[in-house]
């Protein structure tokens, strides 16, 4: 599979991937992939990541529900990175929002404003 | 300054960064920066990168032109990435394309198909 073959791991044997909404096409979070986890997304259709603190592959969405359905693979113009386009069940962030990026740095105030809705409440979902 | 402070760059110094139009909020491309690229971006109002190649911090569009202008600094719900939307000068690839993500995988062909129009000819830029 030429995507296979032509994506550039780095020293640790994986690939920064952004996931991004089909839908609008912004990006929901960014992921480290390994060869095994990006096989696994491709084979499944569903995205899967590694996740060294269980010492496995894990589905994202694996204990909320929020499954993320591959609709599209697009490395970039060196092959270093990747971008995912998903269908995003419910929300992609663990802390209820659709995207990870739900904060913005103000200078002004030298602090964050939300800037997405919440979607859920995490306390009721894990 | 607290985003500075708060994300976490990882052992080599470098945190991955999404860039995205702020036209449209679509991924341009990702990059990864040091503290130093990302402080100059931030105090400059363009983005930087550390060119290992080069051994010193660039401004993207140094040579070309293409500048990418800061309008949102955006770290995600860990503090493990960030996410900068730009007003983006021409186009944000070298290949001519505004995304670095002009191609999309296609598994029937085993091949790539061409999802964005040229909008310049490299050859007349570089």
């Amino acid at each position: 599979m030429k995507l296979m073959e032509e994506l550039k791991f780095n020293e640790q044997g994986l690939i920064p991937v952004i996931i991004a909404n089909v839908e609008d096409g912004r990006p929901l979070t960014l992921c480290f992939m390994n060869r095994e986890a990006l096989a696994k997304t491709i084979e499944t259709g569903k995205v899967h990541v590694f996740r060294r603190s269980k010492g496995r592959l894990m589905m994202k969405g694996e204990v909320s529900g929020h499954i993320q359905e591959v609709r599209g693979l697009f490395p970039d113009c060196e092959n270093r990175s990747l971008m995912i386009t998903v269908k995003q069940h419910v929300a992609g962030c663990h802390a209820g929002y659709m995207s990870c990026y739900y904060r913005q740095y103000d200078g002004d105030s030298d602090d964050y404003l939300i800037v997405e809705e919440q979607v859920f409440d995490p306390k009721t979902v894990y």
